[in-house]
């Protein structure tokens, strides 16, 4: 028995993508750069899946830029448009409070070298403030960076929206999205929601590792993270990772197709399982059924227990869940997200994350309940003595 | 008939790297970060291959930071040791004419913000001026960054010397090498050789792309250049691309394994290709048999013919071959090296770089000498009309 609900760490590759990336191996293995033909026929599958990647979040395709995955998407569009400016009261970044770490140790590294950063807080279920953040925004500003489904809890933020304030306010402020938990999941389109740059991961979708892209409104030109070469229209150095590419296509075209039914039959998958935690006492939903709620990830507190314990409980029954996000699960800092939604410290220390894939189905979340059961009645028992 | 010598430009992936990466993804699915034991899995495997990869150069596992490659190891290592000193005079980085793009660019990138450079020049063989790289170490030198074998013609560093120099002048200057184009073919010995930075790539040992990894010698803690997550001591966040890892060091395990017998039969294909030369008018060797030039590499000038010409006329025939490195193949500028080694610029562009692997022999070479031949013929009565 093996019931994977850790799906926003990362997820288990489908098959046709680990075939794909064999073949391309196999089949296109010269060097995209290179003059000959087989460096010519790598060339054009690159373009090829170049075309296809835009497609995805209604983009062209001299605007995507492939990376080694999200948080070097993030840390090249940040780090890439982040000067620091001559007017030291205004902010050059704007940001919230609840980001990636990708994004909010990047933050921290560019407030070392001078860059001022305005961290925008969260409402009790988890929304931006967005008066806050389109109040925040001055002539200095260069960058608004949202996060577009918390990695955490899955509170989904409003980006098309907050998209059309930044540019009613300011049109030289340029807006990024970390999209790495949505990408796939739910429907971005950067035009519709004037988004300039976008920050996206293969694995999360059941692509492979090390791969992922970067969006880059045309006409702006980032500082490259890894110069070189001159690959990927000067912007990111490094021969192409074409077999990974191809497997980031692979899976993007095979979620895309399934993009609606596999959003639905998570859907019905989270809703059984909220239903179905009216069975177990004393929790807290931190991801309820609205719809800012991506229904990719529950958390749930679990009173009395420590998280980290629980876990290992599950796992002992074959269920895979996580206690934060991955990213920080053993570093035990306190969750911003979490704090923000009214969690204390205790209760954040006994949370715990399942997230969703389409292969989950409604029989695992009868075993689950039914293991969560008799795991938190075992440890409360214990924690009493 | 396809007769691939472009191997320094990339080589065709192992049989076995493709297994591996195929049973990595379906069998250690889970993020290494993750708290359960589908991550300590995934963990566990990461620090064997750590271990093994160490091993390959003398190192302790502790000193390996896997990274997407040997573009983004380059830019990591430097950028992450060098600060602008306060000495305006002094260089702060110290390096050659001669280095590959990832390690010149990212230098041109690092003037930009005020870091001073120093070029040393080559010999007319293409070795450093010892004396004068030694010569420039100031107290304001930070990094001294050497290319272990150039990936024009293959002309071999002595890093054993060098690094001996550097450290009895200094023991506070870092050395960095480019193994880019050595690693798996000619042995490294960080100890030995006094390395404190190295750069290595995993598909120019027939591994996978988008892998390579970062050695950096214990105690030392440069920038990071990707923030995030905290992974790889945190020097390095993102995902572990743990497939992509694997596949490298299953490819780094069979190079190193035949290591002696692949260079003893690369070298005796050189030999014969250029014993074979003798044959063929109007040429110029600029990857002679000597012992600091690696037998992996032939690079050779064609008098009165466009380089690229003659490569498009081989692949006619099946043979592929690069005009000078692939990485700047498209960009037709002057190459540094050819003109040190004495070729004028109408010879810099008639030169063909011939690049082997173990899977080269010396039918090919026959093949194409008599190819060679018949092109060369048809192009030159061409040119001459």
């Amino acid at each position: 028995m093996e019931i994977y609900l850790d799906n926003s760490a990362t997820t288990k590759p489908y098959e046709e993508v680990i075939e794909t990336l064999g073949s391309t191996m196999r089949n296109y293995y010269g060097n995209p750069s290179s003059a000959h033909s087989l460096g010519f026929k790598a060339e054009q599958k690159l373009r090829e899946m170049r075309t296809s990647i835009a497609k995805s979040i209604n983009a062209s395709s001299e605007e995507i830029i492939f990376t080694s995955g999200g948080s070097e998407s993030n840390n090249f569009l940040i780090k890439g448009f982040a000067k620091p400016s001559s007017n030291k009261l205004n902010a050059d970044i704007i940001t919230t409070k609840i980001e990636h770490p990708s994004i909010l140790n990047t933050f921290k590294a560019l407030e070392d070298s001078g860059i001022k950063v305005a961290y925008i807080d969260v409402d009790d279920s988890g929304r931006i403030d967005i008066d806050a953040l389109i109040g925040s925004i001055t002539k200095d500003t260069q960058v608004v960076s949202v996060m577009h489904v918390n990695n955490e809890i899955g509170v989904v933020q409003d980006i098309e929206l907050i998209g059309k304030l930044i540019k009613g306010k300011s049109s030289r402020v340029k807006f990024h999205v970390d999209a790495v938990q949505s990408y796939g999941k739910i429907f971005i389109d950067v035009q519709k929601s004037n988004i300039d740059l976008l920050s996206t991961s293969a694995h999360k979708i059941h692509g492979p590792r090390g791969v992922g892209f970067a969006y880059i409104k045309k006409g702006l030109i980032p500082t490259s993270l890894i110069n070189g070469g001159g690959q990927e229209k000067n912007l990111r150095s490094g021969t192409e990772n074409l077999a990974g590419i191809a497997g980031f296509d692979e899976a993007a075209q095979i979620v895309f197709k399934n993009q609606h039914e596999n959003f639905n039959k998570v859907l019905e998958v989270k809703k059984y399982f909220i239903e179905k935690l009216k069975e177990v006492d004393g929790i807290l939903i931190n991801s309820p059924l609205e719809p800012y709620f991506t229904p990719y990830i529950l958390s749930v507190t679990f009173k009395g227990v420590k998280g980290e314990v629980l876990l290992h409980a599950l796992e002992q029954k074959g269920i895979y869940v996580s206690t934060g996000s991955a990213c920080s699960a053993k570093s035990h800092k306190s969750s911003e997200i979490l704090k923000a939604i009214g969690r204390s410290e205790i209760e954040q220390v006994g949370t715990i994350r399942f997230s969703f894939s389409e292969y989950n189905n409604k029989d695992e979340v009868d075993y689950v309940i039914i293991e969560l059961n008799k795991s938190l009645k075992f440890l409360r028992k214990m924690n009493k003595r």
